[in-house]
């Protein structure tokens, strides 16, 4: 007797969630994904910044699975969805008797291809590491030249978007050029390093409450970082950016972390997506016209109070556990029920020894909510082996103020399609 | 006043060892590697095998030579070399008082551009990322192809050269194909796994006492490993290899770690290169007609009771120092004197719990070969921040049979020209 089959599109935060909670059901689970782990993205700016190594943040999602009897993993590119015929296409056809289609968002560069060329992202594995050798050998290269103007260029680093991606990649990258790189290049005139914010509002994390988004500001002014609020980013080239209103900054590291939207496979799920690339569902998760086919995460536009839920972890792992009950309802003919998200607050850190914290009401700023960003985020890789390792990272760059990862390694560009990046903030 | 400049090519074991005598003497030393992490070599099939990340064995130059205030580092790739003008081609020209040439060895296919194009080497980090993931994906796809051929054919692993790295690299592909991926692939038929050693020479492990390699055999044997011994790869492509005697074997994934040649570097230092690409020294490791140039580790042709010095990582390391203490007695005035090398023995793991060591007449096969293979290695990264993480990840992996480390991400190939990928056994 075979039992239905219930195929999870993406391995990220939702769909993982989607396939905990199938554990104990009388179901075949099949969750596909492009990779063979699960990013904790949350982190990924660390890897980026060289304080931890890809494999303290990417679990391989087998293993993560490994005690699921009932589950199996692929490693395939989805390429699309034929609702009318029940089948998943990747290498071959895969037909489903339930979907939960979680396959989260990509950069967005707006159509610009330029910005896409000249630009780079922060949103998977590849971007980090890329990223991370990219900047270091930026130093390399000053180090060596004798033209001051294109040291200058080569020590700019351009971060376009004062999300909490760009926000705390800034303030690692502050961090890693005052006090680590000083070291190793003791010869280097450090004055000439600019780390340089460009936000098209007028005020950075502008998901958090206006006073902690100020505290975050002041601090990283005080740390180095400039801030261009209120501007963004017109063009991209090979030599720098030019800025609304004319203005050029000659640089060689342009970080783009200003926009985000869903994954290209929800056009294929409905002919009225919104702005954003996501899917609108119903209440229950469920796509309009397909009681079978659930969209959750970065992918899925449920209104709550008449706003969209933000692309985030929690999000993601409460809607994941939710449409994992509602296959259960079905399967024993009952009804799915409404989504209802219980929001478990944001947060977001600026270097070390500060972060800011928002959970309803309750809004903390500096020492103290980074203790608890680090409470947080220890909590929510406890259930992977490295949490011992990434401890002792954390532990040993905190007393002796050192980052480890300073390799730079090659890694080929590598673009998200059916990645479930989410940009998300437990 | 301008102090006598030192430069020293590579940043492997030699070159390091080199620096690190120069630190306080009355020079300006330069150290000029491809890469700007120094490798620890003789563990780089754990990175291969998915045990150890790459930070754990690579470590930045610059942080290493922190602490030499008379030290600069490049990140450069060496084009070649002016003896009579006494000057380095990198990006530009450098100029040298003394040198010290370690570039190291690259992998050699003994110009059979087939064997390069359809094999994988395991000599530099890049590798050893190349093949982890190579290796991984081949199980992905295995897991799902219906072809039982197909799969057969994926699963088929040819390890070409029975020396240290492929005998090492075998004994961890055997432990993780036989205690951790059937973990992670539980519908996997694992009795079609294969991993074939094809050794031209009639045993393993040539360097050592033939009862080592012996004893070091019939455990890879017990452990499922095919040993071809006596036959060479005649052929390769994308499908399998032939043997010389004609016999086929299909495979997806042939690794070469069966030829080592010394750097094309070395072609520039003199018209006699020997067969094996190195440079012939003097005593003294002198060029014969440059005083002021030393040339050590794989490069270096250095002949000990007739036989060349193995490549290996304490001849490097030995020879780093004394070149320096060369460069010092010139400085004064005085003479270069002879290189000596003292035997600090040889040792090879064969996955878990049994290694081969061989010091002088001293001869250990087995688990106490094992804890002094352990010993020595711990020792020698000790220098390293890393120690702990490595001691977390072993201890881990020792508990819980568990390979952390299995991520697939995407490296692109990047030959070795001027690293000293020395061939090193500590």
């Amino acid at each position: 007797m075979t039992r239905p089959r219930v195929v999870i599109v993406g391995a990220g935060f939702g769909g993982l969630s989607a396939a905990r909670a199938l554990r104990t059901a009388d179901v075949d689970v099949l969750i596909i994904d492009r990779h063979n782990y699960h990013l904790f993205q949350p982190l990924l700016y660390q890897v980026a910044s060289g304080l931890l190594d890809p494999s303290e943040i990417a679990h391989p999602v087998r293993t993560i699975l490994r005690g699921h009897a009932n589950t199996d993993v692929r490693m395939e590119t989805v390429r699309g969805i034929d609702l009318e015929r029940r089948v998943v296409h990747g290498d071959e056809e895969i037909s489903y008797a339930y979907l939960i289609v979680a396959a989260g968002s990509v950069t967005n560069h707006f159509g610009n291809k330029q910005l896409a060329a000249h630009t780079m992202g922060l949103k998977g594995l590849t971007d980090a590491l890329s990223l991370r050798a990219k900047v270091l050998s930026r130093f390399e290269e000053a180090a060596e030249t004798t033209d001051d103007e294109w040291r200058r260029h080569l020590l700019t680093f351009v971060i376009a978007g004062a999300g909490p991606t760009g926000v705390e990649y800034a303030g690692a990258l502050s961090e890693l050029f005052s006090h680590l790189l000083p070291r190793d290049f003791p010869r280097l005139d450090f004055a000439s390093v600019r780390v340089v914010i460009v936000e098209g509002r007028t005020r950075i994390l502008e998901s958090f409450h206006p006073r902690l988004g100020a505290m975050a500001a002041g601090l990283l002014r005080r740390r180095g970082v400039e801030l261009m609020l209120g501007r963004t980013v017109a063009e991209a080239d090979d030599r720098g950016i030019t800025l609304d209103n004319g203005a050029r900054i000659e640089s060689e590291t342009v970080i783009w972390t200003a926009g985000v939207r869903a994954s290209p496979l929800g056009e294929g799920l409905t002919p009225h997506v919104a702005h954003s690339g996501r899917v609108p569902v119903r209440a229950t998760l469920q796509l309009p016209d397909h009681d079978e086919v659930q969209v959750i995460g970065d992918l899925a536009e449920f209104e709550e109070a008449g706003q969209p839920l933000p692309m985030l972890a929690p999000v993601a792992i409460q809607q994941g556990k939710h449409a994992a009950s509602n296959v259960i309802a079905m399967l024993g003919g009952g009804l799915p029920t409404p989504f209802r998200y219980r929001d478990k607050g944001t947060m977001a850190t600026v270097g070390r020894n500060f972060a800011v914290v928002q959970i309803g009401r309750i809004r903390v700023a500096g020492f103290v909510g980074w203790l608890m960003w680090l409470f947080v985020h220890l909590t929510y890789i406890i259930t992977f082996r490295s949490k011992a390792v990434v401890l002792i990272n954390w532990g040993w760059n905190y007393i002796f103020y050192d980052r480890p990862v300073r390799l730079i390694t090659e890694v080929s560009s590598d673009r998200a399609t059916d990645q479930p990046d989410t940009e998300a903030r437990p």
